[in-house]
């Protein structure tokens, strides 16, 4: 049965991210990898979620977990996040929060709800791949967002137009980013909302890694920047994507979107129709062990992640030849590299398994271009220190001799 | 901030379902309620998901619980639901199973996959109410699907290309279904998969109330006749969408889909790009309860819920006036009530509230055209069967004063 004639011409747009086919092929022995952007299992609060489904089964709560729900979330969790998001100056209450199936989910959603095909979505080169992936589904074209750049707000709308529709949003990561670990400072922020006024367009800021910075003064949240200009976070046209997946477990699929009551409202309208409510006893077991724990959990895993940052940065200090570069992200789990002009990301990689058993993330697939050949990217999250020295200094031989060969 | 006019078109197809509006408003004391299409949360089997939790977070596998996991779905848990799958007459590996957030979310990922603006999709009138929802952010044009009618396929496929587009798909829940309660019988399916063929189109086969038959011979799924005639899944046009939420847990949000590799290939690319995944810790405690009860529970089902939609059909046979008509379910959790033209459903809800407290659903919403107005849904599902006689008593009182003052 041939089914590629019935598929909606979206369907032409969705291919199979490189990043998770590619984990597929990590499970040899003996590989050393900094290629998946996971937490650490080893750190993962168990004891504390077992607890909580103990709790959220219990007789008095057990019907509640098991049952259908309301589209916008467990309403404990939603007055949580709203407290965490007041911490971080964006004052709302849980009719500006939905809980989502991980913030995937909500880039998924917020793609259905703004952008018609050929409508312009604003986006970093390279941005987080799972965002591409989501968007590419509702089949919009894609302008480089420079938030320091010189284009001026008519240029990106003259050329929306022209490509048959608006710009509908900027979306970015600005906190460590996935995948360069690079952070927007309060300028860049500044810059973009000014730009997003001028253009009547949304804001997606992505926080996933934002509760991850280990050093460094922390910027305040794009939603809260412009909730300081505004006073009402009904008047923000910033859409702020939150996780759990980075800080207490993936495994869940909870995470929230904070926004304009008028956005979430529509947005609940799409988990209705999309899935009808992320799972009860997940919600309810999130909030028990967010309420207890969130901030020590938070705190252990910046005492991990951060050795291991400082492990890879002096590692590649010490191995890398002249003519690599690379970020010095201050929270996060990436560091991003760029090569000599020339060389190729995913031909280095296919060198780098076979002959070291190291692996990583070529940069080329975060980019809508194409272009980043010479990028890639390292996790360093999932690896003690000593095999971080050890995997980099594997990879930097087999850089040095690439560039040897040049 | 106004967002309407960034909003994507299909924005404006997106309402709120009027069943998930009213389930809010029925939070009232001493209401009964025949409205929610809900499983009985008494009956739920907490202790053996308590036990699961338990065990999907012991040592050996609390890391896999809380990690992210592929986008196909948990492998024993696929590899439990092929084995069903080939009780019901579908042979598959697998390979031909994509696990869902409920089977909400396979219909929301089928009109992603399918429909492109003005594509025809072929639906009962009247239908699911929540897979409207879902179909509808793909903004298709609808047909009615009439399994014995006497319209060609010519003339279906002449429509839809009038309309701009071709047919994609038929979609219908042939057990025991939502609204109707009703069964399509062997010889309309038959003449469903004939029509299909013709019309070089998908079918939909929604069977989220399969599990759910009390008494009479059961009707081999779609798919599984598909699979008679043609001998290999693969060649197969019919997607079976199966869920847990009736049987064993709607909080989980675990649903599944069987079809042939090309479309669950295609599915979870779509998966990937939507959620990433179903939460891992959930699949592997419905894998756990599955595996040890699935039957037995089920069987506890069948005995509460025929001897409720036995009280129902009683009560309406004892109370309802000349002139009200219902069908009689062989399973599943619902009676459709079609009272005499001229009465309508919503202005009954609003009496039967306000004068004796009884709530169901106006069956005006499960119509792609906006007609039914003089029918309505009762379910049986959550009620015990004196309450059940009360209630219908009750209803029935005011449909006779409300024919009396017609």
């Amino acid at each position: 049965m041939d089914f590629q004639h019935i598929f909606a011409s979206r369907a032409s747009r969705m291919k199979a991210s490189e990043i998770r086919e590619l984990l597929k092929l990590l499970e040899q022995p003996g590989i050393i990898s900094f290629a998946g952007g996971i937490p650490d299992p080893a750190i993962f609060p168990a004891a504390a979620f077992k607890e909580a489904y103990q709790d959220a089964l219990s007789a008095e709560k057990q019907s509640t977990a098991l049952q259908y729900s309301v589209s916008e979330g467990y309403l404990p969790l939603r007055k949580w996040l709203a407290q965490q998001m007041a911490k971080l100056g964006v004052d709302c209450g849980p009719e500006n929060i939905l809980i989502t199936s991980g913030s995937q989910q909500a880039l998924d959603y917020l793609g259905k709800l703004f952008l018609s095909p050929n409508d312009t979505a604003l986006i970093n080169w390279p941005t987080y791949l799972g965002a591409l992936g989501a968007f590419n589904a509702y089949e919009p074209r894609y302008d480089r967002l420079q938030v320091n750049g010189n284009r001026s707000a008519a240029d990106y709308a003259a050329e929306a137009e022209a490509a048959g529709g608006r710009v509908k949003f900027a979306y970015l990561s600005a906190d460590f980013s996935n995948p360069t670990g690079e952070t927007v400072d309060q300028r860049g922020r500044e810059n973009l909302l000014a730009l997003a006024e001028d253009l009547d367009c949304a804001v997606i800021e992505d926080a996933a890694y934002q509760s991850l910075r280990y050093d460094g003064e922390a910027i305040a949240p794009i939603l809260a920047l412009e909730m300081a200009r505004k006073g009402d976070i009904n008047a923000c046209r910033t859409v702020y994507c939150g996780s759990f997946s980075k800080t207490l477990s993936p495994g869940l699929r909870v995470g929230w979107v904070c926004a304009a009551a008028p956005v979430i409202s529509q947005m609940v309208l799409l988990k209705q129709a999309g899935d009808l409510h992320s799972s009860t006893v997940n919600q309810m077991a999130i909030h028990h062990v967010a309420e207890s724990q969130f901030d020590s959990h938070v705190a252990k895993l910046h005492s991990a992640y951060s050795a291991r940052r400082d492990a890879m940065l002096a590692a590649l200090h010490e191995f890398m030849p002249e003519g690599v570069s690379w970020t010095r992200p201050e929270g996060g789990m990436f560091v991003w590299i760029t090569l000599p002009v020339g060389l190729n990301g995913a031909d280095l990689l296919q060198r780098a398994l076979e002959t070291v058993k190291v692996a990583f993330v070529p940069g080329r697939a975060f980019f809508a271009d194409g272009s980043g050949e010479n990028t890639i990217r390292l996790s360093f999250s999932c690896a003690d220190e000593a095999t971080i020295r050890e995997g980099v200094q594997r990879l930097a031989s087999v850089v040095s001799a690439e560039i040897a060969a040049q």
